[in-house]
């Protein structure tokens, strides 16, 4: 990382103990010289700065601050987007899956980040394109995964679904997960995946409540280009990005996911490891 | 089942083959003078009768032929309610996994009802009542299921559930079905659930997509009254019959479900035995 | 529950605190003018009494109190078997599933069952028959389980299983569990199976690591039989009752399961619930 | 490949086809002045060559031909070890996940082999080592899953797990499977597995009927040191390699898994591609 001469800051709304933590931290940064951009979720916690649109926040930044929970670092990972400026993710309550640090480590842990003595942990991002009629309209990235499914008041859809060249399987079914090793222990771990370490280069295509007994998440080489087309013809189908970003689609429309040339470069306290948080958030292994 | 003298039809719409096959119905029923009565979907392929809104068909009927595919059926089954008619279903089509008659076996099988030598398959319905501020605002039939889901593009919702007056779980999860062992091969296995034989004095409550690892399918006997409230703040929850009726629910509304005293009376062919039907609807048992 | 005039007594083998508590039991039974038998595993605690072989305990008993977990229980409920008397079970240690009554709740719960206040939950049992040459060679009772597997070093085994007369699949698969609801939180939920309430009346049949995608637990009423081929010509197939007793089998040996016309009659603490059990057990519920 | 001037034969015993193959596949290779070796087993179909134990058919030959199921190839996978001799797998009878090309397209492929346009699959070995009072006492490679279970008639194992340094779960399971992605369609599928993509750099975990509701399969990087550490004390324990060697285990033995430097080199027919494969052989997709 180089010297840090800029930072950004993003927060989750009406989060109380924000109040007292936002203006802290950036009274910690000014003293430093750090200049601070932030968004107006975060200007909203404080007098000292006015806030940006999240997305234009970590413009020049050397350094991204997310304070809030696993919601928020997902919302930040796709501001971030091509950027890969190292981010420093807080949680402000309990403890995620990918926010880690307490609040009480905030400062010690920014001290050592800032002396360079962070461990970094690279995750890869998912990249999402829909084509309509030969052209690309839409592409996102995504952290954690790609999802297609079903309105609610709707029966099962039909998806076909390609790994690089190859057939794979005509769904049909609720929905269809395209989930990063990251993902693993999100929506993909519902619909029955398995875990997956961070550092494995593959991806995880999870389908959701599938109307055949012949079914099991597959796992693919992280280079793979997944591929599905919508195919029902009556009933719309959603493609939603990490759970917060949702676009409806059409019948013929393409979805094609392949693993970003981008990456999140996720800040981490040393103590942390893949099974403990799982054990404190799943319940991993108690019996 | 007592002699035959008025005969409801049910049909499923916009399938080509039942222009030949409705009329001819119509006048092998009429030359044994039998009064028919139809709904608008039958009468749309014939101009030997008016038809009448689904509801009112089964008025009056000793018997219900329907034509069409297990949606068919599931709707019809609605429609008969608390008649407790007996219900002939023909499946224009493929096999379903309650409309086990094809249509070449259509006038021998109906020659043998009439004959009072079928084989009756009585299905107990499943009675759901939403409770708001006290008061019972919807209550359905349902043959299959009674499922609470989230909408398509929001997180998980929180669903309390008791069984009797025994606490179960708070599910943080896409969704929660009580199925009947009918509907055990129907949304409730493309959750994860078993399959329970028709002839099981259970309940099945099977979670869609829990956000935990401690969780799994649960049966509960017959007589049990499972309640489900829902807990999600900011996000509809809806209500859905047998995968066909919806209604959009909001918070601290309670779904009370138990097993009606009413039950659906299905005529069956000889032959037709569970497994054999699994086997062909779900490549059950292969490898 | 009649007047309760003799008590047998069956206990697990070297628990510590046994020693305090079988000769106090002893004496608070004889304070009262029962007469009292043992098992020899009893005996081994105290020199109040000489021991009998634990088959030998119920006879002629009112009540047979059990001092261990739920292995103790699963082996004096065989000891029972036909004879239908209530069963008193304490836990040594935790908690059971079956064993609720923990050993500070010994003898107020004691002097309830003797003032016939307590509760009792029926759990019917299970009988299996192995019939070679057409010929019942073996007959026993279970309360959890009546299981055919693979020896350890062997390969996958090919067992055919009937429902009544409907043929149901031809498994190759590790092996075979017919379970009780009562079992169904024993060996079938680690294969898989669902959670079943004991008052279902239902027998699940589910199998071990079957070399299939299409499979599934099946859920059958009551009042099926269950039979099993054991179809592998190579390799020996094993027959175990409630994970206790083990009978090897040979090909073409066929294993017939039915509900027992005897059950258990399991006195139970007024407070345990069924999901508070499982929440203690298995961490129900939690996320 | 270089030029092939030794080839070495490995056949299934009691093949009728193979007393017409094995000869006819020896005096097409001599007819191309090729050294060949072949196994006891090879020989017994023929009286042109004397056998050799299988260990040492590989030494000094370019080409090793097996023929036979998955099985035979497994076995001669361990055969080769770490010589990393191509292998070029025929199967005699149905289709294979392994061995692909079927006897009819033997010649044809074979010569497409000698002209050097065959395709290789790459398949990386797992080496488990067996680790007691710190020595090394076994050592084995696998091509699908090194496995530790319980013997037949005894209840659940204790199985401690670590990846590199991190403790992943104490196991109360019927044992434990380590598998490679060619090992995911084998016995750790029918466990509960994933289906892992052949060139998927990973390590797949999977339990067998863990006694826990908090469980899944976890995959891990190819990178990774899995270590098993047998908890129990009055049972044996036993280490099976890819379902044909069978070790029996101490209490406080330790296996230790890692990816092998030495991997398959498995000579492919160029149609044959994974989803198809999966389709045939464990009707993937179907409903």
């Amino acid at each position: 990382m180089p010297d840090i001469e800029t930072v950004g800051i993003i927060t989750k709304p009406n989060v109380p103990e924000a109040y007292q933590m936002v203006p802290q931290l950036i009274e910690w940064l000014q003293a430093r010289k750090i200049e601070v951009r932030c968004d107006q979720e975060t200007a909203a916690y404080t007098t000292l700065l006015a806030g940006l649109p999240r997305q234009q926040v970590p413009e020049g930044c050397d350094l991204v601050i997310v304070l809030g929970g696993d919601g928020t670092l997902l919302s930040a990972a796709r501001a971030i987007g091509e950027h890969e400026i190292p981010l420093f993710p807080v949680n402000l309550g309990g403890l995620g899956f990918l926010t880690a640090i307490t609040t009480s480590e905030l400062f010690p842990e920014l001290e050592r980040a800032f002396r360079n003595e962070h461990r970094i942990g690279v995750r890869k991002l998912l990249e999402a394109e829909v084509v309509r009629d030969r052209t690309v309209i839409i592409r996102h990235y995504a952290l954690n995964d790609v999802v297609l499914t079903k309105p609610a008041l709707a029966r099962m859809i039909d998806l076909d679904a390609w790994v690089d060249d190859q057939f794979m399987c005509a769904y049909k079914a609720d929905g269809l997960i395209v989930s990063t090793p990251t993902g693993s222990t999100a929506y993909s771990l519902s619909a029955g995946g398995p875990i997956i370490f961070p550092r494995v280069p593959a991806l995880c295509i999870t389908p959701i409540c599938p109307h055949m007994l012949t079914n099991r998440p597959v796992i693919v080489p992280e280079t793979s280009v997944v591929q599905i087309v919508c195919g029902s013809k009556n009933q719309p189908v959603y493609l939603t990005i990490d759970g917060q970003i949702g676009e409806p689609l059409k019948e013929d429309d393409r979805v094609v996911c392949h693993s970003s040339r981008f990456a999140l470069h996720l800040i981490r306290p040393p103590r942390m490891r893949f099974f403990d948080v799982l054990r404190q958030k799943l319940k991993w292994g108690e019996r």
